[in-house]
């Protein structure tokens, strides 16, 4: 990647934010054949020692991020997501009266930068810029107030969804390739870990054109109702992750697009498509 | 557990099965605090060296059956299931035009003999006895006679089902929880390696009466059919589970009930309701 890479990662809105107090940014990268967990901090990376979710320090040694390959910035054990979770999702749906929760595989997960690859026979591939958040803690059936502190992080994550699939004349009874076809979960491109994540920008931006702008204040279910309820049913392991969904309206994408979802204090997620 | 152990997990109508030539069958097993791989040779175990999906060989040691708990026979990194794939448990809906999949999360897989636990506000909860493939090989875009190689064997499962979530009047939009709720997903005893699995019978009973009973020749979409088309869209990975479908009709279950998936081969799934 070029010079204007740490511009393109963290995003002009936020520049020099990696410095505020309070905030910790995670990464996952590729540096030969080793991958690792990283803190970043502005052009460098110290490597992560230790288990993530539990007892880890950050090395000395520094790693400049030029010479590293980004990774979705989680292995999570599931992937998990909202839908009609904005009013400006909704169209003339009525809202839900508790959170519409879906799985996406693991094996969709795509890096930053990787592309974003439409099956042969898809024919309406949209974008979903999302606010996702990353569980640090076992979760059974626990209180909003505790699913708060078990909340790890956040990051970046694009829901890529094939609307005929999904919802077409010749629709699949459930939304596994629709949401779930290979390359269809973008992440990243950090873990942001303490920032207040309920009252940041999303932008989403198709070919540089913004599409989808909004804040995660206008959530119908915020992160921490959206934990809590899940958990009475289905218990969250330390690394899953959670989309929460999208806000406004998404349109197709062909093959040489480039999509971006940028949260501020996050970064941009920024993937092309082939 | 009793000295008719052997018995139950085996079924009646294959006593001796496991001596017959050409079918291997692995289980999962904890003994003490350990974990192990192991081949079911009557009564006793043995452990396996190495990894189940690649190289491994079976230990002279020999552990007693009766000394261990059986595990859900493999950890996978995913589950996927696939609905409407009887013609008698259509009801009034249209054979399906290609496999209808969906996803089950691993937190809800249970272990033989253990609970399957109704939740709290959980109304009509149904078993679905079915025929459970286990991959051997990562799988991406294969074909049929491809997939019949990557598949490594094949299990018993209980595809648990919440009706009402699944499609009451107060319906999810997705089956998250009608089909993902903890312990829905109970799989066991063993994994048949080498079994002709296209024409097995399948029985379901509900505190000893018989409720589903159906060979698997009649599955609408049989096993390579599945993997095929999965593997078009979603990547699967060794040790990735897909529960095939179930036949028939299904009933609701309640506290204290015991229910049975048998399949020829293969053994006794068996589970209480808490």
């Amino acid at each position: 990647m070029n010079a204007t890479r740490r511009d393109v990662l963290m995003g002009a809105s936020m520049m020099g934010a990696f410095q505020r107090g309070g905030v910790t940014r995670y990464v996952r990268y590729k540096k030969g054949d080793t991958t690792s967990y990283g803190v970043l901090e502005g052009d460098v990376i110290r490597p992560v020692q230790g288990y993530l979710f539990g007892e880890h320090r950050t090395a000395s040694e520094k790693v400049s991020l030029s010479s590293v390959k980004l990774l979705y910035p989680v292995q999570p054990p599931k992937v998990l997501a909202v839908g009609r979770n904005y009013r400006s999702h909704l169209g003339s749906a009525p809202p839900p009266p508790r959170p519409e929760i879906f799985y996406k595989p693991t094996t969709c997960l795509q890096n930053p930068e990787d592309a974003i690859v439409i099956p042969k026979d898809a024919r309406n591939v949209h974008y979903e810029g999302e606010l996702v958040v990353v569980m640090g803690k076992r979760a059974q059936n626990i209180s909003k107030e505790e699913a708060a502190g078990a909340i790890f992080g956040v990051t970046c994550g694009n829901d890529v969804s094939e609307r005929d699939w999904q919802g077409g004349p010749n629709q699949d009874m459930q939304w596994w390739r629709a949401k779930g076809a290979d390359t269809f979960g973008p992440l990243g491109p950090c873990i942001a870990r303490g920032l207040n994540y309920s009252n940041v920008l999303l932008t989403t931006r198709l070919n540089g054109e913004v599409k989808q702008k909004q804040s995660t204040s206008d959530l119908l279910f915020d992160c921490p109702t959206v934990v809590s309820f899940i958990s009475r049913y289905v218990t969250l392991e330390p690394g899953d992750v959670i989309y929460t969904g999208t806000p406004g309206n998404t349109s197709p994408m062909k093959a040489g697009d480039i999509v971006e979802v940028e949260i501020e204090g996050i970064g941009v997620l920024r993937n092309k498509l082939a």
